[in-house]
């Protein structure tokens, strides 16, 4: 555990770049091997600006590296889901009755080039590119690269194995096929897949659509998100089914069927979008999935972060903010000073899995939430009230989303368990006629509260939480 | 779907047999291969006799193939559970207040070989022995086997394959590698493992424990089980954390520590175990998981059909109940006659996998509440109130165990649903004195009822089932 370790980081990606940026600031001699190019040189992303939810629990990953300045001028903030409905009516539906609580537009590529950058002024840090682990050998802490530029193969060895290396990661498929200890894990499709579109700036180089908002155009089967990029464009994706209902993924095939597709269902969209064909057929349809898996770890040797330990699907907004919050859980470990790496390691997952399982199963729920449930009226009145307890009383009320996104000190599970307490509570209340929205809102607060708690204790006794 | 049709079928295990049966009863030319020798002519068990729990889903399956009589002769019924506490005291308790609900234990080996012999009555049904399926071209629709008599390789064409080749299925491995489609998969390990030991008749050749019973000896972190064989011996299942606790698998090593370890925890188990310590070190240490995926079929080419598709932990008694379960569902929609292997496939899917979804959860509950609750105050006071429910008010209560294992028409999952929900009223209702065991019983149902009710209509709102 002395800081003249070698730490052997595979990905240089979002988190594995903050994670070599830390464990260099704490002294340790990191390399890092990368399979892409560095995308500060090379465009990577052919073209489309890939942009992210940023919210408090990446940020606090941020003050905890030093760099929050420099991260809040790549971000965009975004107050609110801006809700489009078929005939182009809009809505904005705040994230919080707190002004201060907002969600974030920021592009993964800059983000990386500035972790990468930051990381690299350790002198103890150095990142390798164009190299792709192939497999690790966990019992010989040793993995095998492929150098792309070369094409030759090499074998690296090193005191500790963190693998950063995304939802594909190697070294899981390592763990899985090499059936030394037994490996939990779940890979878990959606039966939707997405593809990126894009919304481009006017002729003056602005904004075609409200710039500070996460526009939703929720059409039950399916659905259309945007959010704003610093260059005046939007990034948009549709979530479609691969083949189920009239319109899929498979069977939009021709460039007649897409328009009629998108004229039906998102005419508003449709309008600020002349570049959608080319668009639509240029683009990749991609899957979602998620990943569990357990233990992370392998004795003291490796151990699995990110994406790698835990994929999600995109719909709470949260992946980036998980992958960096692991960072921040992980240092806190290290701060505790055990003996072994295996000691870090281990507790390190058994304080962490409870909440990125959690995550994993809210991002979940928000798909059905943003594609359908942000229409329905039950589900309106209920953020309604929610935000009106947020707005008078600020100390004494977070909905599931406040919980999730802007209380960075309370852990996934617990916001998960009490956020699902509350919602139950609210919408069994409203169904019943308990709670009346025209009643005193603080009476109707001490309801909720006294609901909620009664939800959160039946589950124990029944040993459900 | 005409019944010349080729059918493979690969794996003769307990759900591969009774599939060939009923296949060859409906007129399919199906072919069985299975990778083991033939059960019937060489004893495979190595000594052990396994045996299973067997209930009201297996017994309609061999009703449908009419041959319940002649496993009932198979069967020994067990009317509860017999509690051993640590002081040697017992206690029975019933599975059901009603008389004629109870499970039996029966042998695998005497039931698969009676579902073999059936199944070759048919001129239709043939089944090889020494074949083991090594993978599964999907669309192709063959299947390649090793031939264990002479190691040679061959490949197999087939109109349908149908693998029940069990948890390790190798179809499924090729569903998983071949990357062909997006399949959904998740293996979970429980951190304890299991050892099978016995009780040997005595001298006499009779039963040296009640013989009419499960015996459980629950000690919270660990657990023994006895089930009873038709010789008057008990096959008896320690199940045990591999590393966790101060007895695990991994420490006891030696004959003194597993002698210790008994004389500690099953001082009445070990009574009647002279052979204890052979046992514990000629048999093996095998793992528990819980094997989910989708989707099972590939087009209308191939189907995972028993564990193959949904491999369970033991503890609810239903892994071959299930199993069997899945051939009568398979069966109701042969007879639906629809007009493609694709459609009979799907459909089969989408009524079955939430039922085997729950079972797989259920089993886990189980796990703990075996080792655990059964010793809880509030736990037996559930069960209690339950029997005396079952018992006076036969047609209007089933508690979840008699929901899942005696009502065969209702499906896993909605007893499942139903069964937490009344756990879940009665728990809550102890622990708030709403319900008192000293009241008159017709109210307390009346209560339980009402209750449960409200616990399904308040998930129902919340969107939670």
């Amino acid at each position: 555990m002395n800081r003249q370790q070698n730490i052997l980081i595979i990905g240089a990606g979002l988190c594995g770049s903050l994670l070599a940026l830390r464990l260099g600031q704490r002294g340790y001699n990191v390399t890092v091997y990368e399979m892409r190019p560095d995308l500060r040189k090379v465009d990577i992303s052919a073209g489309r600006s890939i942009n992210l939810a940023f919210s408090d629990r990446g940020i606090k990953a941020m003050k905890l590296v030093g760099i929050q300045e420099k991260v809040e001028s790549l971000c965009i903030p975004m107050h609110g889901r801006m809700l489009h409905d078929l005939e182009g009516n809009t809505t904005l539906a705040p994230y919080s009755g707190r002004d201060h609580e907002y969600i974030n537009s920021i592009s993964r590529g800059q983000l990386n080039a500035l972790l990468l950058d930051e990381a690299e002024k350790h002198e103890n840090v150095t990142i390798h590119f164009n190299k792709k682990c192939k497999s690790v050998n966990f019992e010989k802490t040793t993995a095998s690269f492929k150098n792309y530029e070369t094409g030759n193969l090499f074998i690296e060895d090193a005191d500790v194995i963190i693998a950063t290396d995304g939802a594909g990661s190697a070294m899981r498929k390592s763990y899985y096929l090499g059936k030394k200890f037994l490996f939990s894990f779940s890979q878990d499709w959606l039966s939707h897949g997405y593809k990126e579109l894009s919304i481009l700036p006017d002729e003056k180089g602005s904004y075609k659509a409200y710039k500070n908002a996460l526009h939703i155009w929720g059409r039950e089967d399916f659905m259309l998100i945007a959010l704003p990029n610093l260059d005046g464009s939007f990034t948009v994706t549709l979530f479609l089914s691969y083949d189920e209902g009239e319109y899929n993924f498979n069977n939009l095939t021709t460039k007649s069927r897409v328009l009629e597709f998108f004229e039906k269902y998102f005419k508003d969209a449709l309008s600020l979008m002349p570049n959608l064909v080319d668009d639509f057929f240029n683009n990749p349809t991609s899957a979602l999935g998620t990943v569990k898996c357990s233990p992370w770890h392998y004795k003291g040797n490796t151990l699995l972060m990110g994406d790698a330990a835990h994929a999600i699907v995109p719909f709470y907004g949260q992946g980036m903010n998980a992958s960096f919050e692991d960072v921040v859980e992980f240092d806190k470990i290290l701060e505790q000073g055990h003996s072994s790496w295996e000691a870090v390691f281990k507790n390190y997952e058994k304080n962490r899995k409870k909440d990125t399982d959690a995550i994993a199963d809210l991002a979940i729920d928000n798909f059905y939430e943003m594609k359908g449930h942000v229409n329905h009226v039950n589900f309106r009145e209920k953020r309604n009230l929610e935000m009106a307890f947020e707005k008078t009383f600020p100390n004494e009320y977070s909905s599931k989303y406040s919980l999730v996104t802007f209380n960075e000190d309370i852990g996934y599970r617990e916001a998960m368990l009490r956020g699902r307490a509350q919602d139950k509570a609210i919408l069994n209340m409203l169904a019943d006629g308990t709670l009346n929205l025209e009643d005193n809102l603080k009476t109707n607060l001490a309801k909720v509260k006294y609901e909620t708690e009664n939800i959160l204790e039946d589950d124990r006794i029944a040993g459900l939480n």
